[in-house]
């Protein structure tokens, strides 16, 4: 199998879907968001990687503040749209009809319609170039009743969103379950 | 509907799963981890925290390169092995039977039958508790042919293995194409 050099891109797969949101001037807006993961475990944290030129990285700047919310496959159109257009020229709050709220931080909005809210304070700013990348502790984490089972979050029930990036740039859904982690690999581990 | 507060969680979904690897005392070794993400554009980066105790952050530590390998499902039971054996017990490239190159930095081991490559030097490293985040900078992508259509990455053939973390811990495959992004969001600015 041969190899191609491509030069150096910002290639993974997969991305997550996340709408992350920050009050600006006040006022609850949101953006679409591939660039983000978890960063610690103890004390939880996310890291999220925004263009500086964003209107949510004035928010965030302001507040130092944020939230991540996890849309579900049924908000394909806004979560979009909330990543097609900004916050300075349109209403994002109005125009995808999201019912705002707000948690323990009041200051970072989340959005009841996506099943899983988190709530951040940032503790490291990088500047990095093109983008900040902000480091949040995870300060108060919010899931939908309609995701639990027996009282648990049921990872199967949260049906959310894939981004596959460049070049093909396509959300996707979720494909079957195919292992449990730290258990399909003890086949191999059998054979040492 | 009702939400329900959990505290603070390191709860997003989906995400990638990556198998992160570094030199470490001189021999190639590989982890599985699914807290990493693109930190910056312009020039591309990459961040990964990687748990203090790992052997792979020893490795890290010594070259200050580490590369990011992305497995496709076929590759299952090498990942989950990966993430769940240590290379100071272990040698997890001749467990997995792992073909091993090396790039442009030299120090940085690259696998084979992953079909996406990332080599990256690392330009910031934040100690944030249990883990480090270590930032990388981009330096080389390598693409296997079979991905390609028509000389362009071709995301439908890389079929990457989805990480739906705690408390389920499985691995999913991708499912359907939903909609285009920067696209499907266009149907409520019609509205605007």
């Amino acid at each position: 199998m041969g190899k191609i050099l491509m030069g150096p891109k910002t290639w993974i797969y997969p991305m997550p879907t996340l709408l992350v949101g920050a009050n600006v001037d006040g006022k609850p807006n949101f953006m679409a968001v591939a660039w983000g993961g978890i960063a610690n475990a103890e004390p939880p944290m996310i890291s999220v990687a925004i263009r500086v030129s964003r209107y949510t990285h004035k928010g965030i700047s302001q507040n130092l503040t944020f939230s991540v919310n996890i849309p579900s496959v049924d908000l394909i159109r806004e979560t979009d749209y909330c990543g097609s257009t900004s916050g300075a020229e349109v209403n994002k709050v109005e125009a995808c009809q999201l019912s705002v709220f707000y948690g323990k931080l009041g200051s970072a909005p989340l959005i009841e319609q996506c099943p899983i809210n988190l709530e951040c304070k940032v503790v490291h700013t990088l500047e990095l170039g093109s983008h900040s990348l902000f480091v949040g502790r995870i300060e108060e984490t919010h899931i939908s009743e309609s995701c639990l089972t027996d009282g648990k979050l049921d990872v199967n029930k949260i049906k959310p969103l894939i981004y596959m990036g460049e070049p093909g740039r396509q959300y996707q859904a979720l494909g079957e379950v195919l292992g449990k982690a730290f258990r399909i690999g003890l086949e191999l581990k059998a054979k040492e």
